[in-house]
């Protein structure tokens, strides 16, 4: 838990991106890697990526670069097994089911295992793929099944209290797509993804 | 153009995050709020907040706060019109489609326009809402009319490629959900949002 402490976010969540650029070469049966050639792959520059993989050690040859099977596994290691977790969705309206329908996030080991809605009978353009449970048996299945992982996809002004009982439930990651900031205590980890506000700063950019 | 190229990136990200809040707060009746109070909502330390607001002049009194009405006027301005922009859809796959049914683009002032896709007649699980038109035609209809920002979810190994044909054709700005970085040139900005990479990210935290 100390060395965790100690390794910044964002490098934890560059190393999913290395990884992903690893598997990619290993797939094209590519052996050994530059470190310029795979921070230019992942878009980072070759500093950073240095940087982030020193953490875990020494791996890089100079004149020869990254064994790619090795950095893969050790990357593999760092971020655990914890991919192989159920995931729960609550909110299960436009944007919640429009997620359930994308197969992207078992691809990657995750697996949506249920979700919730306060009208799990309403009518939905797609036909979920998971069964649909009321709002109020939530608490219930974490605990039942032990599950860490969340997607909340509610309206704004219920998403904090819906974090809240998540919390409570035992909950310890959330990835909120509800445009909200959310407080929760130091042990639960939250990741926004805000859709609007990617596309309002992007066009900031484009006038 | 030369003001715009010293505010940072995130910055502008944070201030459509800011923009939010206050419009939460005019819609509460609340006429000043504080700096800190803004930072809280918006999940940002106050520090930051001020110096983001500093960019574009001096507007807290102290003691009071902030005006909400005079800051958000503020924000829009910087933020600009650009935000009612024409989008399109490229790649109207299983994310692709599932983008199009959720509706907060559009409550956000971005209408999607239409998609394009490389078989626009292949079964979805969606009615689209869009005309959904083949692949080759995105240049002729970006030109035609004046598209500069589009949505991008198509399958990595075509990402690069397709993002080519897109800033050849005049887009400015991507948002990317293909898991991959993309290479533009310096007068294009893309944003990428990974929802795999996310959930990975998250399940570190939780062990």
């Amino acid at each position: 838990m100390n060395a965790k402490a100690e390794i910044p976010r964002k490098t934890i969540y560059r190393l999913s991106i290395y990884q992903r650029c690893l598997q990619r070469l290993a797939d094209n049966g590519q052996d050994t890697v530059s470190s310029d050639a795979l921070s230019k792959a992942a878009g980072v520059k070759s500093t950073q990526l240095r940087k982030d993989i020193a953490y875990f050690g020494q791996f890089g040859t100079r004149g020869l670069g990254y064994n790619v099977q090795t950095l893969s596994s050790v990357i593999t290691e760092v971020l655990g097994t914890a991919r192989l977790q159920p995931v729960i969705l609550v909110g299960a309206g436009n944007l919640g089911s429009a997620l359930l329908g994308y197969n992207g996030f078992n691809k990657e080991g995750f697996e949506i295992t249920a979700a919730f809605d306060l009208d799990p009978d309403r009518p939905r353009p797609v036909a979920l793929k998971v069964p649909i449970y009321r709002h109020d048996k939530i608490a219930e299945f974490i605990k039942l099944h032990g599950v860490k992982m969340a997607i909340l996809a509610v309206p704004v002004h219920c998403a904090q209290s819906v974090a809240n009982d998540l919390v409570d439930a035992g909950i310890q990651a959330i990835l909120n797509f509800s445009p909200t900031f959310l407080e929760v205590p130091e042990h639960v980890t939250v990741n926004s993804v805000d859709l609007a506000v990617e596309l309002e700063n992007l066009s900031y950019f484009i006038r």
